[in-house]
């Protein structure tokens, strides 16, 4: 870390600063020049408060030169996390396909998918049974009832399931799911990180659609730091000018988040651009660029979908995608 | 709302959907042209899921002419609603301030800041228990014991008290506060946004850092559509490219939501820039355009503040602040 | 085009509205609801000046329902624009490679550059003569020598050259240049796009930092009109608010595009990150996604580069790469 | 200047790197941690090319500590830059109003609306003659015969002009006009920037759709550098993910740039929302705010305007904007 003081500070308040500093187990080494000084910070600063140093008259300006999470950290971690669910593997370099309905509608809906994905290669069903809508007039998801058919499609197919908690009052339905998803809209709902870095399953934490990366890894980090170590990042697209597309998918996130942190970072086509025909190519660059993973959104009739139709596959369609990913990830980059 | 179709459709599959769209008590105008026909839908949309529509085959866009919210709507609602809470009032056209420190820290602090802001002029007194953290090491709040000095300071001062609920396992504690206020982080909570929808308070509700105006006004819905009328917009600044500031503040919402919405819209300058001596120009140029209230972080001692230190004035800064805004106001905008 | 009209407008307007609109050859087709009346245009729309008509009283949206741009649009050229360039086909399927170093520095550096390249399988050369940097204290390029030397590593290699026109004064340097970059900078030259569409070359057109898929394609409009249909579009990375990589990649672009045009779309990993270690991934994903070709900057020496040296690859790399590149291409995505 | 080291790195790179900077005549303060070691330069770091140093194999990262700009710096010049143009003055705390059409049409539209404005308080009439427009197909302004009308105007009413200039090859033709305006799309036209700084009059440069404030001074810095020290700076909005408005104004440009930089800086509160309605608070709010002059469209009957009639006010609509603008400015905030 490194402060900026202002010209000429009064050394009485530099020599205060310092103190507070030290008293931080960091050591100071200052550089004074003729328009600032500035003080090189060493030490662990990863739970230094920035913004506490910033508030201070004498100060201009902090920049941090270590990052502010540590238990997400390769730096402090070099080893991959590799988390086991059923039959998928995520960070081992393998590219396992979670796929399913957007929303749990009715048990032959449900059922019906569950079966083609698992007959194409996925190996987790995803359904939405709490559904965060921007419109309270929408469909909001079958609650309890979209837990317990979840559940059965699991005895099925025995498929593991991921489903979205939207709100701490849900986590008793969730005893046997056996993935909790973090929606993008909750990735800073604080509270709700905290309590799932209690539990003992693993967390699928979807990247906010104006999130950084950095911000990203500080959500991971409130789930880690409760002692839950298994996460699994998703990149699901980001909020741009752009209007062609809902959302832009910003790939170079997988290696650059691989490089950021030892968890396994997978990616979301269908949510990125809301586009059924989208998926297929975003897939495919997923994988050759070396997701951990992809959670793609699979509909028995998209026409009918209660919720995000216009991106789901069908289930032929998505027989074919699995096929492209699997060609592709032989192939695929690896750091 | 306008359905575009594709270029020849079957037409057994547009008599589908025009039997649909009629039985949603629409009217269907079509207009057919050599590359696209478009159906004009006339009657009350607002609660048609356009995903719906658009994830047919046959449907290449759709474009809503009205908006998808009706309870916030000027359109249906013209005047102004108006929000009395203790000495403010929100949405008769003048400005109220709501001033405090970002959190409560101690007794201390927090009575000295009360007393100051309402000798400068403040008629609500802010103040977090609950504090959304991007870092899980950074100060969280004092919980259950800033509520209590929250209420002792509003006893000693008379000053009514907004704080904001992160969850909604905290809602017991708010039965003695005067206005909720939902974050920025939360705008799009929706469990959190429906329950409040059934309490008997004003609420506050702040804009998300990466939320259209729409957005907004869907999640002002939320709570209306639950029977709670008295909501408060709030800008505070939204993410761009710029890093110069933290945010960057959007004055224009403040016309642009008045002229959508019935609901008052005041602007929190000291979040937006993230920088103490922004706040006061920022807060003349709110009230200037129109705002209807200001809120604005105080604290005793800003150097020391355990967070938001930057971006928080010293009451003297308050009361020069106040007493700008005082001036400006008589002149403000009135649409 | 559609046209929603005010709340009860003045038929005399609506009559006046409705005379010019069908002057301009547009059939009109009127839908009247209760709170707005909207009119359906049929027609050539691409010509007509949205804003003239949003700019009337009577007026209140005026939505496109079809493409403002003609000769770029896919819908009026179903068919490929397929160009060649020496050994290089931009649109037919392949994925040529261009590269070169970011700025043409000696005549060493561009001719060791060149000869690697073209042996790792490159069919076009790049390189900078004239730069534009952000600071008027950056290296600004060779400028005419710059070109000289282009034109030497030609008659070296054999490999066509690919070079950057800033301004206007400049065309009459590049008559031996086989193809003419317009930088992300000028995508909005429209001055430099104009003079560019009368010139007997192709075009390679990079999409601006802020810009949408249909301002690039309008831009490539410009060229279009002027009778030059040579134009090959080229994604490199948009302004977001995330700051870990210096732009956003958005690959989604090119399916998109695809889509949207009949000219060849190719990517630029290099710009996009402004990270070395993260072109390899990114051009792998951009390949597997349908790419029509790849920029790719490389550097002898890239320590030591006058720009852009943390973005360059070194030869070496560059044949990892090329290796990559040519493994994924037969598995990539075609629509 | 802070360079960030890798861990360990090689020392002999290191006393290389170390003696490089020194012959840029920088003292060069080492910081050593477990993670990192951190180099602190001190002396001139204007000049320096970041980039060079970020692609050393040995280096992390570098962090500018002082601004990459100096003749714009307000560090180096305390003192507002005055700029006089007729009776107009910016700089000295005033508030001079620029107004006129979007793009000159006629020699009445020009006479009628420049004796308008005159009458209503402007001192500098605005007006476009070269047009930069996104479509081929839109007008394109009158050329050499917009710039005549402007003269025969500023000659009937006396106030000097503001024109654009798109390209140098237009620069003869810009003799006789007061103040030269460079488009927000040619904001970074480094060869525009450069000739203009060679040009003796002031430069009024608009702030580009998607640039920092740090940019902006960039650009300014090309002119400064060139000698022409009459630059004015103009925020007109920025692009970002709200289509509520064309653009988002950032009004906390002004007091931050004013801090930054000595230069003027004025606001256009017209192209920022793109909606005539919005132009009175938009205004007032700058006014309000500190800045230090606005640019209005103006046009005799909007609803034919040429282009952006949806912005423009009529000259009764300037009346007003103006009236309220001279009220509130002597009540505007000052650093």
């Amino acid at each position: 870390m490194v402060v900026i003081l202002n010209k000429n500070p009064d050394p009485k308040r530099v020599a205060d600063l310092t103190a507070w500093l030290e008293s931080l187990h960091l050591e100071i080494h200052p550089t004074v020049g003729k328009m600032q000084t500035i003080l090189g910070l060493v030490g662990d600063t990863s739970k230094v408060d920035i913004e506490l140093i910033r508030a201070l008259d004498i100060v201009q300006d902090v920049k941090r030169i270590s990052q502010p999470y540590k238990e997400a950290n390769r730096a402090f971690h070099p080893d991959n996390t590799v988390i086991k669910v059923g039959d998928a593997t995520f960070g081992d370099g393998s590219c396992p396909l979670i796929a399913g309905p957007c929303s749990v509608e009715s048990r032959e809906q449900l059922l019906e998918v569950a079966q083609r994905v698992k007959a194409a290669g996925a190996t987790l069903l995803r359904g939405g049974a709490f559904k965060p809508r921007s419109s309270p007039y929408s469909f909001q998801g079958l609650h309890a009832d979209g837990i317990k058919l979840l559940l059965e499609a699991k005895k099925e197919t025995g498929l593991p399931i991921v489903t979205e908690l939207m709100d701490l009052s849900q986590l008793d339905l969730f005893a046997d799911v056996d993935v909790i998803q973090i929606g993008a809209r909750n990735m800073q709902n604080f509270e709700l990180l905290r309590q799932v870095g209690h539990v003992d399953k693993p967390v699928l934490l979807k990247r906010g659609l104006a999130n950084t990366l950095q911000e990203l890894l500080m959500s991971a980090e409130y789930i880690l730091a409760g002692g839950n170590h298994r996460v699994i990042l998703c990149e699901r697209g980001i909020r741009t000018f752009e209007t062609a597309t809902r959302n832009t998918l910003d790939l170079s996130a997988i290696p650059m988040l691989q490089e950021m942190t030892h968890l396994p970072v997978i990616v979301d086509p269908s949510h990125a651009s809301g586009i059924a025909r989208l998926v297929k190519p975003m897939a495919m660059a997923a994988a050759a660029c070396g997701a951990d993973g992809l959670m793609i959104e699979v509909h028995n009739d998209p026409a009918h979908a209660k919720c995000d139709g216009p991106q789901s596959l069908t289930p032929d369609a998505f027989d074919d995608v699995a096929a492209a990913v699997r060609q592709i990830h032989p192939l695929a980059y690896r750091a």
